[in-house]
């Protein structure tokens, strides 16, 4: 038995995630997880018997809570930052979680990294931001996790794409400012926007984040609303 | 000076638009205007000096609140429909707009109707609805309002990239399920969609409209999102 001190580093501390006893580690110099986490969490479903992976997953935030909100036995994250990764793969330790939560530290570009049409269920909390005309630096852990500083929406896609089996499920949060680029996208790797779900920091106040699900090889009619989310402050 | 009577056919009626001592005719037979429209002329701009066209223009409805509520000075819609077409017009003379609104009776299909790039302002409310298995009568003039009969999403779309100029504002209402369809179709015709507004029947429902302004030659990024409007009943 690893007791929590010995999974902790320097700086780190440890978040009681308010649910079924689930805890993560987090270092301020870090980027910690938000709100769009937890949403991105909720929105998605992985049934029972489904393979799912977690693109960009930071702290592991995303297929932590997902072990215990949905019924899939294998889930993953990948993550490209050395540091991130294996506080991640600490958290997974933490919560017990080893025999069904696998921690992936590479680039999603990779193509060698997963074999291809592996994966039933995917979701991505990718960076929001296009890097501008004064790009963040690589080294800069923050910015790497808010900007598009190693890994741009069209990776995230294409990604999703190449390790989806044929009709699996992408669940993706992101700007609603980015919509036009996500749908152009989709249809570049074969994607189809099913389900959106829009929310709004306060009624009556236009949207500042979209959830979507995609399925790989659907059709682009008939896309399904969900009710406006609505996250005070 | 032309009496209400003498427009007036059989089974028509006049109804008030309460704007600027506007009136429509309209009659039962027929397509009868809805919130859709009133919400769609709200959402269009017309500049000063603007040339402007409404596809599927029905009764009018569109660009006659337009020509009150913009400040363009040449106003048009275009009606398939024969005796819709008359109808409009015969609105055109009730409300003395004929310097400044034309309807003309065509196919937005015909290539031929208007000159290629002759609009800075196009906007359409079209049929909602795809022709199903069970396609409705091309006789039924409320189904052609309704289903796509005669004008289908991507005439619609087409017409509009066609005759704007470069940098050309194209508004429409439609139905959020057909949003991928209409950014896939945006992009094939080389517009952008800059502006959506989603409108929810009741506060906490999900959209049954969504409201969206494209530019032509415009780039698929950031796009603005309006706050949302909530449409009683």
């Amino acid at each position: 038995m690893i007791s929590d001190i010995e999974l902790l580093k320097n700086g780190e501390r440890v978040d009681d995630l308010q649910l079924d006893g689930l805890r993560i580690i987090q270092h301020p110099d870090y980027f910690a997880f938000g709100t769009d986490a937890v949403l991105l969490s909720n929105f998605a479903q992985v049934h029972k018997g489904q393979r799912h992976l977690d693109l960009c997953t930071g702290s592991g935030i995303v297929p932590i809570l997902l072990t215990s909100k949905t019924k899939g036995e294998s889930f993953a994250g990948v993550e490209i930052l050395e540091y991130m990764a294996g506080m991640a793969a600490r958290s997974v330790a933490l919560n017990g979680l080893c025999g069904k939560l696998s921690i992936v530290k590479g680039d999603l570009r990779d193509k060698a990294l997963f074999p291809k049409v592996s994966f039933d269920v995917i979701t991505a909390n990718p960076p929001y931001m296009p890097v501008g005309g004064g790009a963040a630096s690589v080294n800069d852990h923050k910015a790497i996790a808010r900007h598009e500083v190693m890994c741009k929406l069209e990776d995230v896609i294409e990604a999703a794409s190449r390790l989806l089996v044929p009709n699996g499920k992408f669940y993706m949060i992101h700007r609603p400012s980015r919509l036009g680029e996500i749908f152009s996208l989709f249809e570049r790797y074969g994607l189809a926007a099913k389900v959106l779900q829009f929310v709004h920091p306060r009624v009556g106040e236009a949207p500042n984040l979209v959830l979507v699900q995609a399925t790989k090889g659907g059709s682009l009619m008939d896309i399904k609303f969900k009710e406006p989310l609505v996250v005070h402050g």
